[in-house]
């Protein structure tokens, strides 16, 4: 952590500050100019908020170098991590996965056409809404614990997978029950109690990246979960608040290569949410491929016109099919294959 | 609702998608130009999802004209929203009031310190925070229920009000119980569980506005917690994510204007946690007072380098008096005194 | 364009603003709600401002429906545009064009040097910067005319093109004369007697998103150059300000598809500037072929350490030979072989 | 400046680094903790490109801790920069400074009334348009040249003093001739051609801040002009891009504390562009004068509805009257009387 001090600050400031940094075992170096006062602030800083150091009496600014997460970091891991959802199904090695789905669960019929119709198409993972979190009180607000039932009976029929987004801490137990994945909500990346409540899950986490989140705050929140007992944390880019209205949000494609870096963990893409058109899902799938991700996430729906959320988004079964077709061969030819 | 259609889009899909719209009960009329296909869709329109009506085939863009939120809206209810706390005490009226008090509730004798002082300013309201949702689990988390309990019986010895940030629903209790104010923290203003839960809360809601939310995403927020039950809420703005580094985030000076022109609800500002710099918290405050604001919710510490949390940006007892002094003289010259 | 009246605007508000658009030949068609005045304006509504309509008394709203561009939108002109820029090279068609160079011309050794790599991995397109509009004042601001000059000898010699950056309008006639093609800085995007002049370019002109613009803007931008005499315009995206601080902008990915759907003209990807990190360029460009970019821009030095500019973000020769393999291999997996 | 070397950065990289640094004279003191390698750098910092440094091999991380600006800059300068207009008017002292006209010059009887008028308000700059920047090639562009000559006769007529935006440098003689301050718009913010320029200019500058520039860029800007030789620069804020819709930027109030804090130089506040609703200017006009503003510029026009640019934000004469008694009656109570 470096501090730099403002021209005007007395030496007794720089003296009364050193020593309350010392006292809390941290080492200091100058590192001053002629005209300014700055030094650095060595030991284990993650403990130390910026905004408290700043506090001091003649501090102008105060700024981290190392990162503030440990656990999460490449630095504390360096091979990446690779979870294991069941015998046949591993996130975060070289063969990315593709995860798909309606946005939400509808009805028992609904979710069984759509997974006989995933499972042939060599789809592991059946993702569905039970619990909507719309902006709105006055649309579809999901089937709840009912729709994980849906899901869990649907999904053992196909043999696939379970994943589904939790509201909040109370439901953790049905989660733990009815699903093999359990996402955290872009809206809830920072609900920190429900952060530490999936310390304790028994399930593997898909934490979504916040609407205007930076990679670190989102680091940050997989810090939590891991630091609460739960090491299995799976990234999902779903696109950022920008400027642009074209699309529903921003896919920052750029951030696989930054997480890769950054951390040990898996990152994949949710074109779905980021574009908010199901015309771009293909061309976008394709581009995070290309650069790496662990994975997709996609929304499929029998007949997006009924669907009750997310429709304009979602992908016919015979645009997906077609899809499908393209990102096989792609992936083959960068020799990581789609699962 | 406003919907465009594509040019290549077929008198099928325009028929098609009429029909649907229609037997929702909306009515249709054309706006059509002589290129494209415009229709309005006229009715109660907050129940249809933008997003839903695109997935729909043909469709180029769908654009909302009337705000989806209702009873939080001016539309709805003309005459502004008073709440009363006690028999001396309303927010959202002639006289802006004054809410100060700690980041972090440390200890019982901090506490009564910090009250004692400000009861003797005249300050009605002490905030506290209980449950700290910080970015990093490294850090002060807060005294949780025995943080409620100091600042319930603090508050009492000194006649003041109590407000203070909630975490999760499931303390819901503790908080009728212990508080006058509850608050809900901008990374939890799209919680939806948690507002859900608000509007069967005993105490008034003072709902900060998200990191990046929109006026209109904050206002829907609003809309949760009265569609649930609870029509007392009150707006804080703290502040939003901008480019800018200087400030810890960026005064949005104007919301006050634009919630008084599209709701009735009252609106505070909160100088402390937009800046993150104390010495700018008093030129905020009068102008938070110039711009019309119904009050000011501002971080004080009786030796802020040792706060637990925040210090950078909580005033010492004798600059808050000072400002106070201020403020008083600004308020008056305003015509709206400041309480 | 969509008019929505405030709820206390008067029936004389209302046919006040109606004959004044009536005046100007636009056509009004009624879709009020039963609570809210709204109204359609039909016409050629590219010269309404939307702010102009907004000054009349009793106007709430106004909306956009249709794009204030015209020449540069698909629905004027369907088929893409191809831009020959000699009998060799096109940019707009099924070949994804590949452009590179120092980001500086520092001397002539250095451009040869550079130009002969390149031109032996099959560039044809030569980049660099002759004017540099840098954001300090003390650092390098390039060779200037002198630069341009190095720039042309280079280019023939190893058969190639030219393209820089014009720094403003006076420096039009040098440009002509020197390149092939003139680029317009994304910090001059909206610099519009620098657009009004290259209307008048014989040259084409590649035009750079803004730091921070909309699609609608930058095709607005192309829609200025067009309109005054140029219909030759290239866009390139290279990232966008967001939040995050990893990479140097957010390349924006989607806006191929965006501007493929709503434009005629060529759009390439310089993963560069938006990365600002040599370590991405290659997964970038990567996802940029897999989605589709008529081309990609990208830095190259023979020594980035050295460089006089944007080092961080520049590719050595082996890095850069080892990219275009793969970079070959995938393009013809896709189906669109790299030129 | 602030150096982090990656995990993996070998000691020769470290050191190939260290002697590049130091062959360029700065000196280089080490930080490092147990397990990362930092160092900072001491010397003149900004000529150094921070995308320079990080071109150097094993280099994960630089960070300036010195500002880049220095001339701009109150470490540079310690009192308030005063600018005097004329033997009456002073922009940067204790009275902060009213500026009105019409967005746009649209005839000599239009200015004529409008001058008029406001001077019998006491106002002493008029301001208004003659090279309209907009961003459709299809609506008004300004009369020009024979814009300025009008401005200049009237604001002669009336005893006021001119203010106008220059669109590019080769219109630098007019505007030295009929103008006495020149405004650089804010999307020319970063057109450096034209601040150097600006730099050898007869008059003061008004220098707006660019729709996301950060304050530290903004004063980048200014650097340039004063670097190249003119030290009479004025800030102006107008609002910045935010995901906020309702207003049509976001007034960055807070940005006068950090000018203030950061530079010498004056700063001023136009309301009109960052709401873009003129019934939003006076409480906005307000809360600029209560936090400190060095002035005010507000679009009027006798008639908005008519106006040929920008008649959402304009003020009619009697709200400006009215506002003007409110901002006369605030400023007094301020102890800032406003000229």
């Amino acid at each position: 952590m470096i501090v730099k001090m403002h021209k005007k600050a007395t030496q007794q400031d720089y003296e009364h500050l050193i020593k309350a940094l010392e006292a809390k075992k941290f080492k200091i170096r100058d590192v001053s100019s002629d005209t300014v006062k700055i030094f650095g602030v060595i030991g284990d800083t993650a403990s130390l908020d910026i905004h408290d150091v700043k506090a001091y009496e003649g501090v102008e600014q105060v700024i981290r170098v190392q990162s503030p997460f440990k656990q999460a970091s490449r630095t504390f891991k360096e091979e990446d991590t690779i979870i294991t959802i069941n015998k046949d199904l591993m996130i975060g090695g070289n063969h990315p996965v593709m995860i798909a789905g309606p946005c939400s669960v509808e009805s028992e019929a609904q979710l069984d056409l759509t997974a006989k119709f995933l499972s042939e198409q060599g789809v592991k993972v059946l993702r569905g809404g039970a619990f909507k979190p719309r902006t709105s009180p006055y649309t579809f607000q999901g089937l709840e614990v009912e729709g994980l039932k849906i899901m869990r009976r649907v999904a053992d029929k196909y043999g696939m997978s379970v994943i589904s987004e939790i509201p909040s801490a109370e439901h953790l137990e049905v989660f733990n029950t009815y699903t093999d994945i359990i996402q955290v909500g872009a809206r809830n990346m920072q609900n920190f109690d429900l952060l530490k409540a999936l310390g304790k899950a028994k399930r593997p986490i898909m934490l979504k990246r916040g609407l205007s989140a930076t990679i670190e705050e989102w680091l940050m929140s997989a810090e939590y979960i891991i630091h609460h007992g739960n090491a299995e944390v799976i990234l999902a880019e779903r696109g950022i608040r920008t400027f642009e209205t074209y699309t529903r949000n921003t896919l920052d494609i750029s951030s696989v290569l930054a997480v890769k870096h950054l951390s040990h963990l898996p990152i994949i893409i949710d074109p779905s949410h980021a574009a908010g058109r199901w015309h771009m899902i293909e061309d976008l799938s394709k581009a995070a491929l290309a650069v790496g991700a662990h994975g997709l996430m996609v929304e499929v729906h029998h007949n997006p016109e009924t669907a009750l959320s997310d429709g304009a988004q979602s992908l016919k079964f015979d645009t997906f099919e077609s899809m499908m077709t393209q990102l096989h061969h792609l992936s083959n030819a960068l020799n990581r294959p789609l699962k």
